[in-house]
């Protein structure tokens, strides 16, 4: 029998323990056993008391009986939140617990000390459910890296802002009026702003880009964080016309021995994978240098897809548990800043434009959208400077 | 320092050397290095004698050489085909060495065997190469059935079909000219009938639904086997005007506590992740019951793409050896026959169709398609008895 124990037992820590008891047969004998529960909650960590529920009895708010009980093997953090989840993590791992967490924040600010702790204590901090939900793309990324030099990652990181932009594109429709369907719906909080000014999908992409490079990336290092709020309902149809569609991408890449790093809205290539997804689903694309690309697709939230890539890191947390190689924090001018980052740009504008600037597409009421070449963003800016540009967006 | 063993150094195995020297830094810190190479080729077994290689020494054509060699804990098999492949990898195991394998033939064959193998000996058999190439979809899904039953598979799992059917779609040309340019070009065999008629995606799509059902599927066991020569440029061109794109797919569904297992060609809805994937790119959708559904998307063949899954299962092997939950061959009648497997019809017919047979889409030239709702293949033959089929396909 494996004690483990849950911090948290919200959305995610609840489908947690669902998922366990649901799937305890195959759980089961993925540990060896012969379909009896081999997995028992042994304290759950949290303010509420849960009364009537299965776990009712080992509901406790007092960390220190959790970090004591040597039968513990496993601690899950489900808090959200940088603190106190940070403290416990850490504290798990320095008594000798492997840590399996679906909190970004965490992993995003702190990832290079508790990577650095679960080495240092023979441990494992798995962090699977913080990017991408029940994805698999934590594990594959890190896997990948065996045989392959990471050179880009590109992804559609947050499910609210890519339900919004999906709805803008079918219905025409505005951002403001598609956010308060958003969220009569339950697809946007009340306050969206983590999700639909980037800083949901920035961490995620700084943690990916972390694996990826090999460095800790602090989010503050990144070029540029930019939400969707600025996006106009006609840029989507320009966009659509020329046959783009528009997402909010997290996209890191390698440049010579540096690296750029940014969120922001995107146009991308309809018929591509990630153009191809859409509502609250999110793709990541990884290119390596010897497998090419690689894209997983698939639910970036909610409980239960959630908890499945929690509890698959609670059996490799148990059956496995070799730590990741640490990582130190990036140098100061490793990322890249905006001006020296390599885009390609979409601008829309009245004014008239040669084709030296790039492609240029006629739209309506004599409008026309120009899709620059690939360059450093200063540049391009630069050779843009004598055009009225009445909207600017990337181009994957 | 590791000592491997690589059997056939061709496409595959090459690639595998290839990515051992290219990539030796990462490799050696994943492995608890320093940069320093960690992995040594001690032998290669290959009837060729490769001058001037920089293996040219440890080529063999002697297997027991290797068997007996204690210090080899790898054996890497990479030579196609169902024997010697087989029997060397089978010794191999029962000398408590692991094998990393890219052969779909012998995994399809005799999976259960060897896995058997491996867990008696207390090593592993790892197998990720031997289904989409260098897309990581193996140990995804046998991690996602840690938390998931997988309800259902479907992929396209063979580049040199897609690539035909892409050409086809995009210039409206006919199945045996595309199948030329194809060869030409080195994306078709010169005897494709492997690929063509559906050989190579049953392996597949049978190994994929050994892992998700709990059971070793042979290949004999399956309802249909049908590629991709009867296929019409008048029926691509029709699925299209209705929205749909056609690919070669394997699928596997769980029906009741049986199964449905086929590789036929599929009308499948444009805008979606498998729709979209085109060219040599394969593509494989899984279903899980709690995760809903996951697509990974990549090269599914090439030497570099699948040597990097070769590696990423060296190192899998030499870092944590546990061996998978081995497989039983699945009893008679646990693979629905075709009659009996839900399916979606598509049907062309110049017939008068009445709205009772499901959605009619009109065609040129006064035919008609229909796309049936899902049942019982041998029902829905039934109810299409009345009408004039000129061409018939499922749908996804």
């Amino acid at each position: 029998m494996f004690n483990i124990a849950i911090l948290g037992m919200g959305v995610v820590g609840g489908g947690v323990y669902e998922v366990i008891k649901n799937n305890a047969s195959a759980i089961s004998h993925k540990l060896g056993g012969n379909g009896e529960p081999l997995i028992n909650v042994a304290h759950v960590l949290d303010l509420r008391s849960f009364e009537g529920h299965d776990l009712e009895k080992v509901v406790t708010k007092d960390f220190d009986k959790i970090v004591n009980d040597p039968t513990v093997s496993v601690v899950v953090e489900t808090m959200g939140g940088a603190q106190p989840a940070f403290d416990f993590s850490l504290k798990a791992l320095e008594s000798g617990k492997s840590v399996v967490t679906s909190n970004k924040e965490v992993v995003a600010k702190y990832g290079d000390v508790l990577l650095e702790a679960a080495k240092k204590n023979n441990v494992c901090y798995l962090y699977e459910a913080s990017v991408g939900g029940g994805i698999p793309v934590i594990a594959p990324l890190i896997n990948c890296l065996t045989a392959n030099k990471v050179t880009k990652i590109a992804g559609i990181l947050n499910g609210t802002t890519n339900y919004i932009l999906t709805k803008m594109l079918y219905e025409g429709a505005a951002f403001e009026d598609v956010l308060k369907d958003a969220q009569a719906k339950g697809y946007a909080e009340k306050d969206p702003t983590a999700d639909v000014e980037g800083f949901d999908a920035l961490r995620k992409i700084c943690i990916l880009a972390g694996i990826a490079f090999g460095k800790h990336i602090p989010t503050e290092a990144a070029a540029l964080r930019r939400g969707i709020t600025g996006i106009d309902s006609a840029d989507i149809a320009a966009a659509a016309k020329a046959g783009y569609a528009v997402k909010l991408l997290g996209v890191a890449e390698q440049v010579g021995d540096k690296a750029s790093i940014m969120v922001a809205p995107h146009l991308v290539k309809q018929g591509t994978q990630i153009a191809s997804t859409v509502d609250v689903f999110n793709a990541v694309s990884v290119t390596g240098n010897m497998v090419d690309e690689l894209v997983f697709y698939g639910r970036g939230a909610g409980s239960l897809p959630t908890a499945s890539a929690v509890v698959s890191d609670i059996i490799q947390a148990i059956r496995c548990p070799v730590a990741e190689t640490p990582r130190k924090c990036c140098e100061e001018g490793f990322v890249l800043p905006l001006e020296e980052t390599p885009v390609k740009l979409y601008v829309r504008t009245a004014s008239a434009v040669s084709a030296e600037l790039g492609t240029v597409i006629d739209l309506e009421n004599g409008e026309k959208a120009v899709i620059t070449e690939k360059a450093p963003y200063g540049e391009l800016k630069k050779k843009l400077a004598g055009i009225e540009i009445k909207a600017e967006h990337f181009v994957l």
